[in-house]
Formats: C-alpha cells, sequence, structure tokens
C-alpha cells in the first residue's frame, strides 16, 4: 500500500492498522513521508478521527520517536500532572512542590505559553537566574535529590510531536482530539512517570470550550494512559474566569508562593489540593483521593511545600531571595487600574479576553519564538461575586509597552462584568474520569 | 486573514471569498503557498466541497496562471469536446474530422493516458510519425488550415492546474467535483474555444461509477462554461463495456479509420454522431442537434471526415500510408485469443477490468511517466448481448510482453461474461445537461 493509499483509506473512514501507521507516522519522522501527504492526512484525521487503537498507535510511534527516560533508579511511584491550559493557571508551581512534599516524586516536563493561555517554563523563567534547559542527565539528579523537577521539553523527547505539530499549527489541524491526545500523552510518557493525573479545561478560557469536547478529550487521554499501563485520572475543570487573581509570569509566581506561605486563594488552593491529592493517592502515599488531600494541605500548613519549593528554585540556579522579597523584582513601566462602572457584584471575568490582553501587555505570545516581558500582567482585586462600588479598583495591570495601556484598559473593562444580583456560584471542578468512564466530582 | 485562517475557515465549512481564493490559489501558484498547506486546504475541500461560485473563482485562477489562445483569427465558432475518460474511449479520433468536416473549427487539447484509461495523445503518437507536441504558434497555424488540430498539453496552459494536479494525485485529493472540474474547464477555457460538448462517463469503466455523482460533475462543467460565457452542453453516457471492439492506442486508430471509411460500430458511430451533432449545432452549422447528427453522418457517407483525418495526419508529421493499409504495421510479438466457457450471450464486459489488462499488456500506464506499447491492446471479438458457442473465440490481445500472457488471459477470461439469457440492450446515451439542467436523452 502506497502512502497516497493509506490517506485515502483514513479519507473514506476506515480505521488504520499498526503497519500503515508505522509507514505513515514512521516515514514521516524519518523524513521519507513529505510534509504535504502528512499534512492531507491530518485533514484527513480532523474529518475522519481516529480508533482508540489508532490513537494509541498514533502516540506510540511519536513517544518512540525520541528516548523515554528512565526514572527507575528513582525510588518511588512517580506521578506528573498535566493541564491543557488555561488563563492564571499557575497551578503547577504550588502543586509540585506541595506533592513532592508529601513523598511522591514529580518529574515535570512542561510548555512555554502559546496564544492566550500562559505556560509553565515562562513562569518559572520569571524568577532571576530559574533554568528550564536542563540536560536529562542534570532532570534525572534533581529529581533524585529534590523529589521534583520542572524542566522544557528537549530535543529528545517525542521530536516527531514537535515536527508534527509545527505542522499542525500552518495547517489548520490543530483541534482534533486523537491529535491533541497523542501530542501530549507521547510527552508526558516520554517523562518517565508510572502515573498521571489530567486538568481538562472546559469554558470561555479553554481549548476546549464545551464540556462535551472536553470529556471527549479527557477519555482518550485517560485511555491511552490506560494502555501504555500508567494510572491516569483526569479532572474537568471549569475555566470561565481566571484562576486565582494574578495573570502574568512574575505575578503568578508571586501569588503561587504566597499559596504555599498560607494564603487562602480559593480556587488555587482547591484545584491545588484536588490534583495534588489525586497525585498523592497514585503515588500510593495515601489511601484515597480525600486522604491524599488531607496530605496536600498538611504540606501546605507544616511549610514543607513551600520550603521544597525554595530549595527547587535554589537547585535549578534561580534566585529565592526574590521570592522571599518580591518588592525587590523589578516592576514595569506602567500600572494602571480598572474600576468598577457600578455598584452590584462581579459578574463574570471574561478569561479569553484576559488572557489576549496578556499578549498585549507583553505577558504571552503569538508566535512561539515571541520573548515575554515576565513583570508584564494583571491583577485582579475582585472575583467573580464579589461586591463592589462604583469606582472601586476591580484590576490593576502592569506593562512596559506604552502603546498598550489603552487598548488593555478597554479590554480589561470590557472583560469584567458588574451585576445588580450576586451570581449564583460555580463549581470549579466538574467531573472525574478514569479507566471506568466519567462521574461528577 | 492567513494561509492558516483560509484553510480553516474552508475546514469550519463556509465559502471562500475571491480574494481568499485569490491569496491560497495565486500564493501557491506563485510559490509562496507551499505545497503542506495546499494539501491540507484540498483535503478540507474533498470534504467540505465548493459552492458554484468558488469552483468559478477556482477554474479563473487556474486559467489565468497561463496563456489563454487567441483563436480569433480563425473564422466560425470553435468548438471542442471533453470526455472523462473511459475504456475503449477512441471518440476523439474520429469526431474531431467529422465536426471540421462539417465546418465548425475543433481545437483539441488532449492528454494523456492514466489508471484504466486510455488518452488520446496517446493513440495519435502510435501512428509513425505522427506529433502532438507543436507550438502554440503551429497550433493556431494547423487549425487555420485544415479546422482541426488535436495536441497535449504545453507548459503555457494552465500550469496551476499541472503544479494542483501532481499534489492531489499524491495526496488523495483527486476524486473530489469541484477540483475535477476546476481542472478541466481551465484547460479546455485555455485553448481558445467558443463552445464546449461535454463527455461525462458513468458506471464501472468511468472515474464516477455512480450516475449521481457523474451528473454532479457534468452540472459543475455545464456551469463554469456558462459562466464564462461559453455555451456548454454535456452528455452522461454509459461506460460499463468498453466503446468500440478495439482497446489499445494502434488497436483504437484502426478502428477509428474503419468507422470513418464507413464501418459500423454501433456504440462508437452513436456517439460519434450525437457529440458531433451537438457540436455542429452548438457552431452555427446546424439548427438543431438533430440536423447537425445528420451532417454528421453525411460527412462519413461522403469521406470527407476521412479524407479531414489522413489531412490531418500528414499535416502533423504522421504516415498516413499506415492509416490506408494497417497490415504494414508493426506487431506484438505475442498474439492470444480468449474463448466463451459456455454456449449462450455475452452477458457483461468488464470495461475496468479490461483497462487495468491494458496496463498489463504495456497499452496503459500507472505512472505519467511510463511509456506505452503502441500496439499492445485487446480486440473483442464480441460485444454485450451477441450470441456466442463454447470455444468461440470472444477476444484476442496482443502484447511484447511474454509474461504477461498468462495473467491478461485470466484477466479477460474473468471480464467477459456469458449467461444463457440475452440480456436487456442498454441506452448508451443517458442523459443531456445543459445550463436548464438534467433531462433524459
Amino acid at each position: 500500500m502506497t502512502i497516497n493509499e493509506i490517506i485515502r483509506k483514513k479519507r473514506d473512514g476506515a480505521a488504520l492498522t499498526a503497519d500503515e501507521l508505522q509507514r505513515l507516522i514512521g516515514g514521516y519522522v524519518q523524513g521519507e513521508v513529505p510534509d504535504y501527504q502528512m499534512s492531507a492526512f491530518l485533514m484527513a484525521v480532523y474529518f475522519r478521527g481516529m480508533t482508540p487503537e489508532e490513537t494509541v498507535e498514533f502516540t506510540r510511534l511519536m513517544l518512540h520517536s525520541g528516548d523515554v527516560v528512565d526514572l527507575s533508579a528513582v525510588p518511588g511511584v512517580k506521578v506528573d500532572k498535566h493541564s491543557t491550559g488555561g488563563v492564571g493557571d499557575k497551578i503547577s508551581l504550588p502543586l509540585a512542590p506541595v506533592v513532592a512534599a508529601c513523598g511522591v516524586p514529580v518529574p515535570m516536563i512542561s510548555g512555554r505559553g502559546l496564544g492566550h493561555t500562559g505556560g509553565t517554563l515562562d513562569k518559572l523563567e520569571s524568577i532571576p537566574g530559574f533554568r528550564t534547559d536542563l540536560s536529562i542527565e542534570e532532570y534525572k539528579r534533581v529529581i533524585a535529590e529534590l523529589g521534583l523537577v520542572l524542566i522544557g521539553q528537549t530535543k529528545e523527547i517525542a521530536p516527531a510531536d514537535k515536527k508534527m505539530y509545527a505542522l499542525r499549527d500552518v495547517t489548520s489541524t490543530v483541534e482534533c482530539i486523537p491529535l491533541i491526545a497523542g501530542s501530549i500523552m507521547s510527552k508526558k510518557l516520554a517523562e518517565g512517570i508510572d502515573a498521571l493525573v489530567l486538568d481538562v479545561k472546559t469554558g470561555r478560557g479553554a481549548f476546549m470550550s464545551t464540556e462535551e469536547r472536553s470529556r471527549a478529550l479527557a477519555e482518550a487521554l485517560v485511555s491511552i494512559g490506560t494502555r501504555f499501563g500508567k494510572e491516569t485520572v483526569g479532572f474537568i475543570t471549569r475555566m470561565d474566569e481566571p484562576l486565582g487573581y494574578a495573570i502574568g509570569n512574575w505575578n503568578e509566581v508571586v501569588e503561587s508562593a504566597e499559596c504555599l506561605q498560607g494564603r487562602d486563594v480559593p480556587d488555587v488552593m482547591e484545584l491545588t489540593v484536588v490534583l495534588g491529592g489525586a497525585m498523592v493517592w497514585l503515588g500510593r502515599k495515601a489511601g484515597s483521593l480525600e486522604e491524599g488531600m488531607e496530605r496536600c494541605r498538611q504540606a501546605v500548613k507544616d511549610g514543607s511545600a513551600y520550603d521544597r519549593f525554595l530549595r527547587l528554585v535554589r537547585r535549578q540556579y534561580g534566585d529565592p531571595s526574590y521570592i522571599v522579597d518580591p518588592s525587590k523584582y523589578r516592576r514595569s513601566r506602567h500600572t494602571e487600574t480598572v474600576s468598577a462602572p457600578a455598584d452590584g457584584y462581579i459578574g463574570s471575568i471574561d478569561s479569553l479576553e484576559l488572557g489576549f490582553t496578556g499578549i498585549v501587555l507583553g505577558a504571552g505570545r503569538t508566535r512561539v519564538d515571541e520573548a515575554v516581558e515576565p513583570a508584564a500582567g494583571i491583577l485582579l482585586r475582585k472575583k467573580c461575586g464579589d461586591p463592589v462600588r462604583k469606582g472601586e479598583t476591580v484590576a490593576e495591570f502592569s506593562t512596559d509597552r506604552t502603546a498598550a495601556v489603552d487598548e488593555a484598559k478597554r479590554r480589561i473593562e470590557r472583560a469584567v462584568t458588574v451585576t445588580p444580583a450576586r451570581p449564583e456560584p460555580q463549581k470549579l471542578i466538574l467531573s472525574v474520569v478514569d479507566k471506568n468512564g466519567v462521574r461528577p466530582y
């Protein structure tokens, strides 16, 4: 069967065999199948989908295009978390030290921000000196020493995914569940994990805006993890308003450090404790999710998680004095406030709009090669449901870009609405997905 | 809007504007849009289709990627015929001289055979010396002198189509009506025609095997022709058994020449007279289709069409002595016969299977750069509905390829079935499509 015939088979709606996928994906990785055949195939997959078996095989081929890190020398059940990305989603920062402090090793390979969502690497790199470009050898040393490590994707990890993603990005074939699932899982499975917790966002500021699509993605991810023998649990969580108060790289580091020192930012802490509880449970350091959650709360309370965070910063060449005293940090040239237009309650905070505003301010990027401004961003003063008075500050924002100030102000004013009646509180965590299916949380 | 966004718009089912198509197709022709974006777009079109307006715009961009031949110096209404291709479809060979003999100039730019169907160029080139690679200047001189000319596509004619077709061929995006229609019509409109007659095949040996798809293609073609101000009439004709008795390049030249000398091969002559009648009518040399048909019959009867054919052969550097005395022609090394397995009637002759057998024998090709063997092919001795006796010869075949003999024999035996009862005769011409719609013939 020629490559053309394999494309036709998918185009006509049939499932490909492992051998056919190998010829196509394997050939692509080797440079034998050209981009123009792969992009036609990807578009056919967009319309025809993939069976669970095809998705697993696709993931396997991407995974084995590079190295799979062997962490068997590190004792314990290694557990990572992956989030599909949201606005203000700094959860990895408090989460990894919390889980590590509970005795579960967390090997985390993260990405950069793109579009309206931020990325853990950009946040960590806003800490002066912090390096995320460790070699795989150093990655293994750091997790063995500290029980956690946070780095960026190296060229050894799933190189096929990198090549494929670049092609999908310019051929409108990104928004396709089996391709997204294969891309995520091939990278996660390469880290050396034993189990995985997923945070699949849904809503206005998420890549999947409907709960149905988010559930389908969560099921695809859990199914792949399970098929690779890694216990995988997913949570579908709301991404309508931003998580926490801080948006922007350094802002989010500061908020995370404060949470680790006991500040109660309700949505950030709820998500940290639930995802962390699941990780501790899957990591065999708790007998149930609830016990895992309790252990996480304890690790924050007794300071061990914060201590672990400072050690991580130091170990990855960062300067912890900025964490201890954030007032040392260089401020943006401009800081402005946005105030409430009327008395009432905060009715909604449009995270998608604030994500795009972050790009305008310099906190995010639209192209992978753009630089970000670490201090730029937004600090909310209110969250949904909070009462406000007319003229009261609802948010402030910072940027070095003089030309961005007016646009950012207009956009934030539009993104934060005030209503006369207090809106109904919304659940943050909607459902849990594991190998047995989906159930409400 | 970026190219990526234009692809997404089509992927999501929206119609593109003329400006968006210009950026995409125009950019592709200029080499600014890479193959991998075009192939993703083509696959999206495969699933989403194109509106009539998009198809016209697509055709216009392909057409104007090259030269449009100006035949205004040649008096009369210039009319061409295009067939979507079939097995044994030599109709252009008798048709063009018949129509030219009726006083209607026929400027014909044809293609080569590919897959199971033959191509007019390969047939003409089987005549010793015949050249189809005339320049556009010589093309214009020949039609002015003789009232007909038959050449191959030059590099000046719709170069975008050539580039696009090569890409479609390796990305499984060939079988898509707007793309097929744009490809055909951009080439035909570049020839310098004033009107066009289409022969859209349907059935087992056609590219469109269902009548519904053939009708949709005919409607798309007629709609484009009409929008470009060229009167266009299409016929949907059956391609279940091969046309005539001869399959293979030189075989078909001989059968065509015999028909022009008065031999009655019913299906070949019926189609020649109907398509020719429509051309003579559109060419304003008859007041109705029926009158045009009568003029065509007359041009065969009085020998003027055969005379025109011999003059064409001579003018395009061919040796007419082989037409006059085909026994001079070099024979294939092997000639074998296939006989009927039982008494009865010929129930069906599978043209698709015989088309593929032609490739095995060397009469056709699977890649554009393969050479063909002029004398190789099949000569049927029977057509559907003919009575046969067990052991009587139903077909003979010729080839230089010793290794092909057994396979060809087996395939022809399978392709020609004998039934106890005489099958119902089938209509050859099913319906007529013009700007007012489809009606039964």
